[in-house]
């Protein structure tokens, strides 16, 4: 993708900020804790454990020791999802220890191979999920996460020298401008120019569990200690292109936050006419 | 995407099919059931549920139901998540009973909005993990899964008359060939017609999530009783890109099993120079 010859140019349409701000506006106010939890897990009267499951302060730094782990051992998903459900499972005991981390293994390579949203990620949203609620309030941390990821110099983590699981020394980084397994590897390997299965590709996965294991500790802490602020947003396009194609647009014909132009040609927005009649081939 | 002037027609490249079969081949042999666990779950010496969580035989039909209304209550990921741990609750009872079904709220909409991962293909590959194992075997339950789904008609499921969630009666089907939640919406909103915020819309994610619980519940079964057999495969572009930019591949920069040309320009592979010139601005 980054090879090809696309017109990647950021453009000015909507830089008035107005419509673009209306249409990607996201919660970026302190969101308050609902229902802390004492540890111990609630029921419901048929007996079964109720959500969200009990809440006990996380260690950032512990999380990304066993994000990095855990990604050696058993993949990307894997490690994200252990580094808060081993803490949890340590510090809370039952119901953590019903659930083994091995239920998300498959989210490994984006999914069973198939690289589509990246591993870590969907460890980590699932980590969020498991005790953060209401619903709206966690589909903001994960929003959050998402958004972070996408604009972050993966990978910055680095394990104690001469204990590295696949490659020792630094690393190049790379920053992804997706949630995508396809598109955060292809990047890196571009800008490191290391193949997308070598060990050092590898190492670089197991650091960016390690990250994102870390920010997913922050975010849950911070939730809990009502100090949560979402920091980040969708990529510009999304605000811009989502004016027509999104919810309440004249065309409202697909959904999403994902960066449009990584996928689709940029737009000349000073001339909206021109890409009508490109797309209904006029 | 599907609006824009792309050349989307088929290649002959590789069209003999050594090459690409030898890339893209899957084990679509017979795969053997491993480890059958009765119903009662293993715990490992310190007291914690192991992996994978006891199987009991899934109703089918019933997965559908269950996702069905799943999606009416908690959109699609937990829709198809719990039309199987439903089912297991019932059956084995713990540790089931441990593990609420709304943990995987977050796969709505893609991921908290974002549209990656079809959130009901979320929802399904985690159950398929909770069951099923080794890890090289669950993985190629959840490639079936993503493989059929990339090539079904969805939506099929019919919900009994005058029971409809969102919207009575038979709705227009679609192709979606991608595991992702934005091109599946995009492309059924372009073959039904209707808007990506619809009641119709979500009623055919809701009819989708049933048909995605059907099989996954159909999956799991036919590995437990040792009839799974892969029939479906990635796309015919994944085979084709990857024998150079996959694995083993001269440029190995990337990898991945979703369709190449959803979001690359395609490529004249009669005319592979014209790509590298294209390619390298030569």
């Amino acid at each position: 993708m980054a090879e090809e010859k696309k017109t990647m140019s950021r453009r000015s349409f909507l830089t008035n900020g107005a419509v673009a701000a209306g249409t990607i506006a996201i919660g970026g106010g302190l969101l308050g804790g609902f229902n802390f939890n004492p540890a111990k897990a609630d029921e419901n009267a048929n007996g079964r454990v109720a959500w969200p499951l009990p809440f006990a302060t996380l260690d950032v730094e512990k999380a990304k020791v066993i994000g990095y782990k855990g990604y050696m051992a058993n993949q990307c998903c894997y490690g994200a999802f252990d580094a808060v459900m081993e803490q949890l499972r340590e510090k809370v005991g039952y119901p953590y220890t019903a659930i083994p981390s091995e239920i998300m293994l498959w989210g490994g390579t984006g999914g069973a191979g198939y690289a589509t949203l990246c591993g870590a990620l969907i460890g980590a949203a699932t980590a969020i999920n498991v005790v953060v609620h209401p619903k709206d309030q966690m589909n903001k941390l994960v929003e959050e996460l998402f958004n972070w990821a996408n604009t972050f110099e993966f990978p910055q983590y680095m394990p104690p020298a001469g204990q590295a699981g696949k490659a020792e020394g630094k690393l190049p980084t790379s920053v992804s401008g997706s949630p995508l397994c396809h598109i955060s590897v292809s990047n890196w390997c571009k800008a490191s120019g290391y193949r997308a299965e070598s060990k050092e590709r590898s190492e670089r996965c197991g650091r960016l569990t390690a990250d994102v294991a870390g920010k997913t500790a922050e975010l849950i802490n911070a939730y809990y200690s009502k100090t949560f602020v979402a920091a980040h947003k969708p990529a510009e396009s999304v605000g811009e292109c989502m004016t027509c194609h999104g919810k309440g647009g004249t065309l409202e014909n697909t959904r999403g936050k994902m960066d449009c132009i990584q996928c689709h040609d940029d737009v000349d927005t000073n001339n909206l006419l021109d890409h009508i009649k490109t797309v209904w081939n006029l």
